[in-house]
């Protein structure tokens, strides 16, 4: 019926960051492959999660692919860091850089995934020439960094946004995927893969939702993936 | 024969940072009561070890006694995330905020010890009006988040600027601890203890070598205390 | 004929600030309800004209409609403040933050007006996810916080500007105002309401016309607005 | 017995901000011929009580001493300012700058007074060759710009810092004026006239005490100035 | 068949910068007319080729046009420094300043054309107000003050990028020029030619090829824009 | 009678920028062998004299000791490109920079000679773990990066800011050298001699006077030195 694979990318908060050998472990176990790591750097955004000699150690016990989200002032400190370390994708913000075609240079050079962030209110035309140059474009559906503010929510127009990158993206005849991050819920799912979100990072409102095992909510979040992926193609 | 208490820290970079649950408790088990805690921007210095997630579920789970050094531009905000969290200690640098009365005041409100963290070439003229109201200086003896550059040693005059800051700790007739922090290994420990060191910040130079027990370098590091404890008063 | 309703806002930078309870009661008595107010902070711009405190005591003796204008780099402070002292709508510039959705919502959420301010240069398409969220847009038409420069003069592509996104407001059936700031006068009203501005501030080019008493000024701009309205339809 | 004069300097700030011209006659009125100005930038300090254009309309009604306080990051900006509207005394913060020694030949060689001011925790050693090139030493006894944050309360040390100052300026031999800011109140009034202050900082703990009127604060004023004086000699 | 005027702009980075007297003497002597001067801040870019007073001594010893292409933070300082100097086109970034349309008219002002530089990643629609306000447009093709890097290349969409320019300014009906910059060589000058470029900023790889005389290459670049111009019209 | 030996430093910004080479040659056969650079990034100081590219080939073609006065707030950047150039001497500003063991520590590690340059207005406590760490402490007697402006005179502490270090240095038993730069005149050099100055950068005052020879004004120049090695021993 369709054939589209939608990356599910548990996001590292969401972990026990006291226990992560265990945390990695069951993401593993449960079939995912990919880790969502967001650097965010204090001053970007009132957040910094965790840090990198923590990625550092990570990548010494575990090979999930590492999908690294920069937000931060100085990209080509993190993400020269990020490269050092091995990850397999790194996305950074197209607000915070005035040399944006190097960082993508710098990060393709190395063989990794380059991802292009975009703020919830950051227009699409800022892709204009960066689209045929990254490999995932991610969108924040939430204010980078403000998760905690339980007053904030998925923005109203995160399906429309995700449905013009997606025609965009056809229109111009590229494979790019879409990654969403923020409040990505098994409500919103269906909606944001129906409109051509590849790559679902997933927190406590989906993957994991309290009160279940990964295992329930990874199943809750394939149908949610199923219902979105039969409703309408991409 | 003498009755200073030297407070031995271990330094939590150089935990498991996979494993830090395990980590804490055997530093616990080892009977030390204190966890240093580096929080760096990666603006101040060129790293970022741990996050402020991570210190948060550490909280959770250990009665450890938390003695952060913030190393960043913005103090107010890793302040406050901080007392948020709640920890012990909060030492932040002089060098890098322009209402250090205020970062204090902050701090004490909430009942939580102060300290003044020193950049090895910063004078100590800067603690003129700041040494009675913090409860600690700590002084670096090599450059705050360099400490993986493995020229970096410990500077020269360690021992002279814990010798100076005693002298006009005792001259003013308080009792502000002096912690020392970077290269604090078996060696250097004899001198800065007689100098006048009280707390010691432990990393992979003397708590943590290689190929020893944690217990084990405990053993060594007491040691190297005592030799600096008999050698002289402070 | 027409029943497009156009608010003229004077400009408390023309009024008295020695004596600014009469000022503003005398522009209450003309029948005016809104009073524009800009806050700079010196750096965004080289002008700083009037306070905090000075608005905050404002508030308290008069129940005009505080329509505030904000040039800063610290967008989350200023307004903060603002929704503090309870002001009617506030105004940022998207060039000057890269947490455009979040400073809206932050407006929004205190039930105040949002409004999107952009600099002569700036192209609409930095509007592209923002127009559905603010109830205004304001567009400057001189270079802003350097009106006192004499040389300055109302951008040449001021009316088109104008035109370009009434276009697009109606385009997207939204009923968003757009409100024009710098050197709106007697001679460029008309042109600037038949291309679609629905608030007009104003200052010493026409409210504040030197030689006129505020009644009389009041009468030229409604006969300028009238000639704009009738010339066209939005 | 003694001929110290010590100046009142009324702080704007606790003006009535609507009604300045009233204001400062009162001020005036009450044989006062000095006014306290904070200019502030937002950033410096989160505070920004009035704007460059009061202060310009202001000196076109009075002929009080204009005792400007700058507390901002682009000194230059602000001085340039100050001295295009005509004031008498500049007073700018040592820490928010590294080209001192120019701000201070750019006020003086306008012929206005200068002022060196220090935030709480700053060492007089800043001083060492700034100290006869300036007319006052501004010395802030609590945090600049966080005076309306209510736990706010003047730091331990203002009489020691005060005192401190007093017998290095007689020391070198010099005349400098010691100029304190900052919970000024009948209380202290008198310990820090007694130290060496000439110059006091007048606000809502001095002479705006609420439920008296500005002769009777006035009054109050004096006689701590009087007691300070009969307590010791400078 | 063709009427179109391609400047060759020599780069002043590549000639002999301790006998610039010679160097520009023999750019003279070749029959060129323009000088090509990047003014780097080493903070925009990591990258400070010369400095002001070598700009300025230069003015004194040539007629040569000056086309200045600033890349730094502070646009208003350079421009300033610039326009003092005396020379004939200023070209800024407009990812580095907020205030474009004020710099644009500093520039105007003073009778001295005026080009806007883009980025590599910049979208056109940053152009929209500005495009019918500037003389020139300067396309960078590689990362500015990244030239050194010797893994840096020409941009893969370079062509594109100033075919799509050069449409635009015909839709719109002007007669913008577009200069290129980075890595323009004989290779590629016949593409960005027949694409529309106008002014070619030439280096190492084009007039300054090693072991060529001046006269030699500046020959090779005319049949190579000649190349350009016979393939297509602009 | 005395041994000190005075080092004569040219400074390049009097240099004929456009025949650097002809300059360059006419001070060697002069008999001096330094070369004073000021490296200035226009942020720090208004002023960018010239550029890193023109110290890049000057050292091709000269062996004269390059004195590199950096004037910047990225000490680090412009510390790295230094050092790849080869030069003798490095000189950063203590003002400028948080991380001054590491600045000093990255300069010897290669082996060239480390200064420490103060503001006029900075206290020498600065340098109280500095001062053996470095081999010159450079004194700025004018403000750096204004010296164009013609009202900018020496200050008037001068000499007895030299006398101070100069007393400093020897009560701690060190052999550091001072340096002098800004307005060092014929007038001058004997009383800066005389306390205690060693190296004089010497500029349009003194070497560079116009409608003297460079070797009449060495000679004018060595009769003042001789004048203040006479008349007092440091």
């Amino acid at each position: 019926m369709h054939n589209r694979a939608i990356t599910i990318a548990p996001s590292i908060m969401c972990a026990d960051l006291c226990n992560l050998e265990k945390s990695v472990e069951e993401i593993k176990r449960a079939g995912l492959d990919t880790l969502h790591i967001d650097i965010i750097d204090g001053a970007f955004s009132p957040s910094m999660p965790l840090g990198i000699d923590t990625v550092k150690q990570l990548r010494n016990i575990t090979d999930l692919d590492f999908d690294v989200h920069i937000m931060a002032y100085n990209n080509e400190f993190f993400i020269q860091e990020m490269l050092n370390i091995g990850v397999q994708q790194i996305s950074f913000h197209l607000e915070s850089g005035i040399h944006i075609d190097r960082y993508i240079n710098l990060i393709r050079k190395n063989g990794v995934k380059v991802g292009a962030a975009l703020n919830p209110a950051t227009p699409l035309c800022t892709l204009d020439y960066v689209l045929p140059q990254v490999d995932t474009v991610l969108l924040m559906l939430i204010n980078p960094g403000f998760a905690t503010d339980q007053n904030e929510s998925q923005v109203s127009y995160a399906v429309k946004k995700v449905g013009d990158l997606s025609q965009l993206i056809k229109k111009r005849g590229l494979d790019t995927r879409i990654e969403v991050d923020g409040r990505v819920s098994l409500d919103t799912i269906p909606g944001l893969v129906r409109a051509g979100a590849d790559i679902l990072v997933a927190g406590t409102t989906s993957l994991f939702l309290p009160n279940h095992s990964l295992d329930e909510n990874k199943r809750l979040v394939e149908e949610a993936i199923a219902k979105g992926l039969n409703a309408g193609v991409k």
